[in-house]
């Protein structure tokens, strides 16, 4: 995913504050690490390079939001530790996301695993997913350190909300909100490999809720309510914040599967085939799949060998039969709601403006 | 490993109290999941019932030794609360384990993978690793919910710390226990990988190294650290709390390999040449590496179909280089140092008790 919020150009300070504190968190525990030899350290090493260079899309709209609920308040420091721990959370997230779908490559780099493996001296990296044969043992060595990874992040993440100087019974707050977004992206993760595996059947149904569940919840509800929480906002308008999240993020999260499949990929920079490849069930699909068009698709749906003109056709016969403009449908409806949600309800004017912000990054982007 | 220490027979109370701990941790998630789909649901009922099935010897290793600290002291819950999370950690190390060895099987049972795997229609459960092709999709959901399902024990693990009613900087210490353990333990799982994916060099130094990271520390360490930090004890006294759990924990995980290779599969429940089939490189295996009779085992070491008569002369062969005594040897050794340190060191009596009462069964076991 790509988002870059004007605040990166129009606010480059809490760009700074946020970088410098996940600087801190990771490279304390980079120096404890290398106490356990050179492989314990690479780990921290690799991971804090992709954590720093990211763009930080979840803590900016954490603080930011903060900021316009409650201007120059005095917790805005443990808003900011709060939002770097959001970061590593993601970060551990899509760790144990490559592991699961055998990924070495996100947004055309070798990920920590495909630079894991590329050290231990194997294998080219090609952006496919590891090959047929038993995993080898630089690819075990290499998804083992994608698990392990994961679960420092996951642990860092736990240890900055269970450490951060508020009130207990905020603290307790914020901790209860990490356990929803924890579970709710578990379930989505988990519902969206059962979609893949064929245990889950592929209603459209339970295809959208997965999406809300993977990847809305901990990318806009969790830094939302977060915000609402350390500001000490009302419950209703920590409620409307919810909601508008759960619509800017299912909006975002279909947007990213039209984009894979239909977008650019000089834009996006993943493999343009992959979703079809690995059989996704994507809202696309399970629109298509009740269309007359799904005959001529499904033989080439989920062949790993899926390339060429062939890929170029099904994705052709998937625009034609309307299932592009379904869920572009989805989607521009998702973003009514959430308009007319943050004009009706009492949702403060610079709150607003935050909000339709990202909101206008979101509808605008290509990757 | 199988570890029963006399207080399951003489503190039933004990045992009832942790069991209720986790009991509640449990069943309040397990029910919440529920609303996320059945087979959500099902991740928290499978590893409640494997959890609760458990013999809580971390836990009743804390509490144990916080009650010979501070007899009757205020903060008995936390202990309890504190030990419960302990036993839901082990857990998680455990599933991510599985997952990294390919098991399906713990001690003569499915462990939760080979459920789900069975749930799923396929395969059936052998207690060999997963053949030689390409995880199939009933697989790859099985192992995903082994990485998904130990996501949330280390999350509610954390959530249990992070909650615990205690003053906050008492509350600060035990995640500096926790954190430094998760280190040590993942270092260790790391190394052990490494070691036997061929990617860090098969030493003995390193393979003792990593036999107390991976296990020693949560397993002994860590129970009495926090059992210590809760009692607010002087950090002498921490510190020779400290040294006795590396010695058992070093004894103990020797020992796990030596019953592994050399003791009864009736008594340990496990396939006993999958060490030796997975090239699984332990101290037994560095020593007789060194010796001349090595030629003659390395060419069955490592072999996925090594069993029957071959790997009857292998084990016969590694007993017979002197490697069996060796390892016995360290282990003595271990023990020794452990005895010597819990009779000089200024340990309160009823805390050697426990503690002694705790290495006896060590040394008796025959799983």
């Amino acid at each position: 995913m790509t988002l870059m919020p004007n605040v990166v150009r129009t606010r480059p300070n809490l760009c700074t504050a946020i970088e410098a504190e996940l600087r801190t968190m990771i490279e304390s525990r980079a120096q404890k690490a290398q106490a356990y030899g050179p492989e314990f350290g690479r780990l921290w090493a690799i991971a804090g390079e992709n954590v720093l260079g990211g763009k930080f899309v979840r803590p900016l709209l954490l603080v930011e939001t903060y900021d316009a609920l409650a201007p120059g308040a005095k917790d805005r420091e443990a808003a900011i530790s709060i939002a770097a721990a959001i970061e590593l959370l993601h970060y551990a997230f899509l760790l144990h996301d490559d592991v699961i779908d055998g990924d070495l490559v996100r947004r055309g780099r070798p990920n920590l695993i495909g630079a894991l493996l590329a050290e231990a001296g194997q294998l080219p990296l090609t952006g496919e997913r590891p090959d047929a044969g038993r995993p080898d043992s630089a690819l075990h060595w290499a998804q083992t350190g994608g698990i392990l990874m994961g679960d420092m992040l996951l642990a860092a993440t736990h240890q900055a909300f269970a450490r951060v100087d508020l009130a207990h019974p905020l603290r307790l707050r914020l901790l209860d909100l990490l356990e929803h977004t924890i579970n709710e992206t578990v379930a989505g993760e988990q519902l969206d490999v059962g979609l893949g595996d064929g245990i889950v059947a592929p209603e459209l149904e339970t295809i959208l809720k997965m999406c809300g569940y993977k990847t809305a919840t901990y990318t806009f509800e969790l830094p939302l309510r977060a915000a609402a929480a350390l500001a000490g906002v009302e419950p209703s308008l920590e409620s409307a914040l919810t909601n508008a999240g759960r619509h800017l993020g299912l909006a975002f999260q279909l947007q990213d599967d039209l984009l894979s499949t239909f977008g650019d990929p000089r834009h996006h920079g993943k493999d343009p085939f992959s979703d079809l490849r690995e059989g996704k069930q994507t809202a696309i699909i399970a629109y298509a799949r009740k269309t007359s068009a799904w005959a001529a698709i499904e033989p080439s749906f989920g062949r790993p060998d899926l390339a060429g003109a062939e890929a170029e056709e099904v994705r052709r016969q998937l625009s034609e039969c309307g299932a592009e403009t379904f869920v572009q449908g989805h989607i521009d409806q998702q973003t009514r709601a959430f308009h007319e949600l943050v004009s009706t309800e009492h949702i403060p004017a610079q709150v607003r403006s935050v909000l339709v912000d990202l909101s206008g990054h979101l509808e605008g982007r290509q990757s």
